[in-house]
This record gives C-alpha cells, structure tokens and sequence, in this order.
C-alpha cells in the first residue's frame, strides 16, 4: 500500500501533506482513458477496516479480469471460493492490520495497483481501494480528522464507514459534519453549481456494522436465510435514517441524504475471537463461517452489482482527471483557510453560549442608550449625565453577561466579556456624538 | 427497578421528567442518618450496561452486610464464588437486558432498595445503583441525552462511563460536554463556590472498557498475571488522558480533570458469544471465566476497596439530603432555561462560521461608513451621496458573507444574513443622524 496523505511536517505537526508524487504513480498505473472506481473505508481506529479491505484484496486477486482475455482470472470450481485457498496473509498482501491498542494507520493509504473489474452495468473499470487512519484516536485534531474524512469522501465513488456493533447516533452526526466538509471542498473546487440542491456531490455511503449482535437467524444455510438476513439489513438502515420530527435529529438525517445520492448499510456479525488475537495471521479458515459468508455476499455488493465508476458533477472520471481533483481538493484541505475550525461539541456549545450572552449583553446596553440618546432622540444631556448613565449601563450590562456566560472554560468567557467591553465603549463614542450634535449652545461657547 | 426520571409528556415527547414520588419511596429506605454511595452506569445503548449492573446485584445479595449482626451474609466457601451459584438470573432480580437493536431502557433507573455495605473506609453505607438510557439511540434528542448523562453525573458517587473496545476521543469529548452541563446544574443549584476552580464538583469517573482486544496476558490464572493485567489497565488510561499539545485535545482533557476527582479505567474482554445471543438467560456459567474472573476484581474494587460516600462540596450526604440535592437538580434540567441548547457537531459548527461571517461583513461595513460618515468625521455629505454609500457598501458586505457563509444548512445561513442585514440599517440609521447633525446649512432651510 502506498500513503497518499501524511500527517505532521518539521514545523507543525498537524499538517496535512498530499504526497503528489505517490498518488500519481499510482493512478498512472491505469489505462488513461478507462474509468475509475475507488472503494474506501473510514471509521473508528482498531475496528477492522484494515483487515476488512485486506479480505477485499483477496477477493479481488482471485476474481479480477485478465487484461488480455477480458476474462475473469480464478473461478470458483469444485466448490472452492476466494476465501478457501491461500490461507495466512503475508505482509505484502495486505494492509497493515494489527492487534494492540495503539494506532498504526495515519493519513490516507492506497493499494498500490487498481484491480481490473467489469461494473454493473458491464463495462471495464480500474478499481482502488483506499484504507483511512482510523478516527478519533486521541492524538489527531478535529481539524485533521475532518480534512482525513473529507477527502476520503471526495475521492470514493463507494465510502464505506465501518461501525462497531450499531450505526448509533454520534456516527451520524459525525458522518453529517465531515461531509460538510467533503462538500465545502468540492464547491470551493470548483465542481459546478455552488450550494446546488439538484446534484448531490457524493455516490454512495454504506454503514458497515461490525460485531452486529442481532441477526434473527442464528445458523445461516441456506439462500432464504441470507436473504432474510439482507432483508433485516435493509429495514435496519431504513429504521435509521427514517425522518424524525425532533430538529437535531431530522437536520443529521437531512444533511447525509442531501450529501449522498445512495445510503445502505451491511452488518456482519463477530467474526470469532480467533481474529481478535494478536497471533491472529490472516487466514480465512480462522474466521466464524458465517462472518466469511457473509463477507462474500458483501464482496459482491462492492465489487459487482453496485460497482459504479467515480462521477464528479455528472461526469465519469478516468485515472488522470481523478488524479487531478484529488490534487485540487487536498490543497482545499491542506490551506484549511476556507473552512471553519472544526472543533470539540463543549468548545462549540460554549461558544454559542458566549456569543449568546454577548448580543444579549450588548444589545441591553444599546437599547437602554438609545432611549436616552439614540438617533431618534432629540433632547441634549449634559456630557456627565451621559457618563454616568453609560457607567452604569454598562456595569448592569456585564452582569447581564456573567449570568449568561456561565458554560465551559474561563478563557473564552473572558475573551468575549472583553468584546462585550469594546462594542460598549464603541456604541458609547457614537451616543456621545449624537450627544454633542443636540448641543443648543454648541458653537456659541 | 424503579423508574426515576422518564421521557416525554402529553404535549411534548422530549419532556424530561423526574418521577419524585417513586425517588422517595426509594431513597426513604435507607436508614435516614446513614450515609449513601450511589454507583451510575451510563454509555452507548446496547452497550451491555444492563448486564453489567445485573451482575453487580448477584455479587451486592452476595456481599451484603447483615443488618442485624453487621456482618457480611455470605462468604466464599469451598472455592464457591458469587458467580458459581444461583444460574441464571430471572426477571426480578436484575436490570433488563435484552437482545435485539431497539432501545429498552428509557430514562434513568434506580435499583428498587439500597445495599448494607462496608465502605473503603469501614463504616456502614446504603449503596444504590442507577441504570441509564443508552446514549445516542437515534431517537433521543441531544438535551434529553445532556440532562440525563448531567444528572446521573450530578447523583453518583462513581460515575462508570461503558465504552465499547477502547476510549475513543469521542467519547471523552462527549463526557466533556456532557459534565459541563453537570457542572452548570451543580453551580445553580446552590451547592457553593461558583465557577470555583478548588473544589471540583465531581468524584470518581471510570471507563469501562467492554470487548477490550489488546491484554498482552491471554489466558490468566495467577495473582500476577492479574496484576499484571490491572497494570495495564492503569498505563492505559493514563496515557489517554496525558497531556497533548494541540488545543481540542487539550482542552478535552482539561474540563474532564477539572470536573472529576479520579479518572480510572478497567478494561474487560469479550464475554464471550454466548453472551451476546438473543437467548442468553443471565447464567454466568456460560460466560467466558476471564470475564467472570476480571468482574469479580472489579466488583471488589467499586463496592470495596474504591467504596465512598456520596459528597457534594465537601460534604457527605444521606438519603434524605440526596433526595434534595437530585429534586433540585432535576428541576434545572427539566427547565433547560440556564443551559445554552445541546446541539450537533454539525450545526453548532456552522453557527460559528455564520456568526464569524455576520461578525466580519457588519464590521466591514461600519468601517467604511465610519470612514465617511463616523463619529470622528467632520464633513457633511449630501443625503444622496450618503445613501448612494450605504447602498454599495451594504451589497459588497452582503457580498462578503455569502463568500464565507457557505457551511451548513441554507436556513441558518439566511438567518444570519438577515441579520446583518438589519445590523447594517440600524447602524445606517445613525450614521445619518450624525450626518445630519453636520449640515452646515441645518436650521436655516
Ligand atoms: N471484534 C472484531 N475484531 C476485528 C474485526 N475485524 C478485525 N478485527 C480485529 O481487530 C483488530 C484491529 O483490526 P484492524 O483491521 O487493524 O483495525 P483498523 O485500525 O480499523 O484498521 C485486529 O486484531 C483484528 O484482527 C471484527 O469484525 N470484529
Ligand atoms: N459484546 C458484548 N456483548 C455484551 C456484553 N455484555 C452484555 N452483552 C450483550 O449485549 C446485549 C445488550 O446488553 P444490555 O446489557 O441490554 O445493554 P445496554 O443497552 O447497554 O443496557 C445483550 O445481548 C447482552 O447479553 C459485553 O461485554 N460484550
Ligand atoms: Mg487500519
Ligand atoms: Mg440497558
């Protein structure tokens, strides 16, 4: 695999660093003029996407279309499937999957070829495959985790956000806020209409839930049971997304079907503990049968009935224009200056709350002055009425502010106490102005 | 179990409501001058939260102390342990767990009397146990999951905080955001010192890892590799909640340091697959007796050797004054007036670029007038030519924040430009004021 983005230079350790030369070799490695298909997954770190797109690779390796036949190259005979042959995975074969509870994956990595698949509808693609740093790890800012997401949703035609045991809330509203910021890029790329409601900017995003602990059948045989299976999937991620009346709850939903054109979801169950162990090398034999099953039918969603190029604005893109809009997008994400600074809920509730407690504050202070000598009055005060009754003011307006302003740290809450200070002083030069205009001796003194 | 605080009302379904009738009864049955401790489980739903405290009151009818003897009521005997007896665990004596993906618990709830026990330090304690609602279940909103992970904080003695596989950096920010509203309550409820940075308002917070996958010892037998493992435990979350230097990090780790006494963690592995059938029935036999070896550490570390009294700013508390304390409480939240609104990622972080929009076109627009027109300006300009200004410095502001307004949903969006729309008429309005108050020409027209 080879890492497309990397985090930290010598002065910043967050920086965010497209490395231009790997990504174009890699997508010069496809026919010019076929169309691209990019297959990537993001989630939590130590959740298995590794091991998840390390199976895709097997797959991929036995069931690719040979350049020169046109043919697919394995099939399955004798009963033999993908996943019965080839036991362990060797270092080169996969991505780095790994047992410990320290992250290994940063940035953004790709397979070093694109694999040669036919899409649904027939026709030859050149197929990558795209592994994330996992997130929240505790080490990565929100800025970076959101730049991470962003362009990894940018680039796929098919983002898998990979989830342990449930598609819970917080992933939604974490899936909302990233791509807002996939989709803040991709305006600012330049790709067509602006804030178009028409288009929507992404193709496809599939919860995969990981050690899903609810399947009906227990024991699945036959085809009815993985169907009935399947079904359940559906109406689980239907149940989920389904509209809400409470507005946090219908404005996640909104944004992620305004987002992308195609939300799914597919559920595997633990796939033993075998896997779990640090000795754990990769061989399929070792894994729960049904988990293996089901990642079968899984392998052929992905790589087959729903396989789709990657499209941009309506367009199919070949390797060398994709290359393109991946440069353009990770400088969008690299500058960081055309995005707000993606923050921790408590900073940004706190903020609210502090410029809240500002307008509030502010706003007391200038209709009590402008009662007294606002642009609509006429009377003319003397200079230390004036004073003293924006002393006062004022003062009643900062404890105004301090019995708002009473959520999360102190810093913040000074910082816009201060703001409060200055627009109080600035609105008072104005009074006193206006004052000073109504002056019936002004001019004779 | 009894339900303390339900959901939902007639007219409003995201009503939050304490049950005080049902909280009295509970609380009345503890000795009044006895001392409590009271032990919360909140977390993801379907967490196995519900199991865990089930197990909890297996081992309390174990350990119990007799009332009249002040001993405790059973012992290991013959190698016998809390879970080697009693099967499986009916309907009455637990907190009901359930497979299947639908929410069960709603709420917060309180086992239905208290247990005798020795404290940490001795003497004699009423211990209750509180279940909660799974957090983030696509249903409740993000007040109700912020009034209800604050007051089941504000009402323990020790917080256990059930995560699954490790501690994400999401679910440290969502404890940060989540205590500060605890917090919040605990200053308006009275109980001292406000905003004071000595005494923090919370005793002991606990992760509780479920599923943990990274122990170096693999099947333990012996105190040291007990020890060994609980080592483990401890580098663990110390190295998660060390100091970091970039600033969301940071200050995540500082509000949980400032709200919380003790910050711990105990990891325990998988339970096993039976576990997590539809039809397990509670028998601990058929848990994996790693679990059940781990667990009963940990039972002897919160209702033993970690066992403290309830205490709200510095002062230990009986039932009685618990009750109080939680009625107090319960009003704040269920009010909901003095906290800023909890809200989504998503959407607070396009508040804050729509306000930084707002705030850099209004301010662009006053400095220009100022130019022209402001309280230092001597010159008078004709009404014409200051409207023709106000006119084009208005669009080119308006212009401005279009360009930086660009995140998040269209209504907030057009909100805040109304607002600047109406910032700069107000402010227009004033600068005519003073410019007229500047006409060389006023009063002999
Ligand atoms: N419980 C569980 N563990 C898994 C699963 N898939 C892989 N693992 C194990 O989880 C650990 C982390 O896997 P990895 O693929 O490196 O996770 P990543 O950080 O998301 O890429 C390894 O020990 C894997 O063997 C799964 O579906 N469920
Ligand atoms: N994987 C796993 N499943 C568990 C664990 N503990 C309980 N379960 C199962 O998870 C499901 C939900 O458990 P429950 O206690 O009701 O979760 P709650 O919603 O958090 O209260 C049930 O099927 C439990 O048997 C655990 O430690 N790991
Ligand atoms: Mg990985
Ligand atoms: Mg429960």
């Amino acid at each position: 695999a080879v890492q497309i983005v990397s985090l930290g230079s010598e002065d910043d350790d967050h920086a965010f660093n497209l490395n231009e030369e790997a990504l174009t070799a890699v997508l010069n490695k496809a026919p010019s003029n076929r169309k691209v298909s990019v297959i990537s997954c993001v989630g939590a770190f130590r959740s298995g996407k590794s091991f998840l797109l390390s199976n895709f690779l097997r797959y991929l390796r036995y069931y690719e279309v040979d350049e020169k036949t046109g043919d697919v190259k394995s099939r399955d005979e004798g009963g033999e499937k993908w996943y019965t042959t080839g036991g362990k995975l060797s270092e080169n074969d996969r991505f780095e999957w790994r047992g410990g509870s320290e992250r290994h994956t940063t940035g953004i990595w790709i397979w070093s070829h694109p694999f040669t698949l036919r899409g649904a509808n027939g026709e030859l693609l050149s197929v990558y495959v795209v592994d994330t740093q996992g997130l929240f790890d505790n080490e990565t800012t929100m800025s970076l985790t959101a730049s991470i997401f962003g362009l990894s949703t940018l680039l796929s035609s098919y983002s898998i956000y990979n989830v342990a045991k449930q598609i819970s809330e917080d992933s939604l509203q974490h899936l909302a806020l990233f791509s807002e910021y996939g989709r803040t890029a991709s305006d600012l790329g330049g790709d067509g209409d602006k804030k178009a409601e028409k288009t929507k900017p992404f193709q496809k995003l599939e919860f995969l839930v990981r050690d899903w602990q609810n399947f009906e059948v227990e024991d699945p045989s036959t085809e009815d049971d993985f169907a009935e299976m399947e079904a359940s999937m559906n109406s689980y991620i239907q149940s989920v997304i389904a509209d809400r009346d409470a507005v946090d709850l219908k404005e996640t939903r909104e944004q992620i079907a305004t987002c992308f054109e195609k939300v799914d979801a597919f559920l595997l169950p633990h796939p033993g503990l075998e896997v779990t162990k640090k000795k754990y090398d990769g061989d399929p034999a070792k894994v729960d049968p049904t988990f293996m099953a089901l990642l079968d039918r899984y392998c052929g969603k992905v790589f087959s009935s729903e396989l789709e190029p990657k499209r941009i604005n309506g367009r199919y893109l070949t390797a060398p224009e994709l290359c393109e809009y991946i440069k353009a997008y990770a400088a969008i994400f690299s500058s960081g200056k055309d995005f707000p600074a993606a923050t921790t809920l408590l900073a940004a509730t706190a903020a609210a709350s502090n410029n809240n407690a500002k307008r509030i504050s502010v706003e007391k202070y200038k209709s009590e002055m402008d009662n007294l000598a606002g642009p609509n009055v006429q009377v003319y005060h003397q200079p230390e009425e004036l004073s003293r009754h924006h002393n006062a003011t004022r003062d009643a307006s900062l404890t105004l502010f301090d019995s708002i302003a009473t959520f999360g740290s102190s810093a913040p809450i000074m910082q816009a106490k201060a703001e409060v200070k200055s627009s109080v002083e600035e609105a008072y030069e104005v009074y006193v102005s206006l004052n000073s205009s109504r002056n019936p001796l002004a001019g004779f003194e």
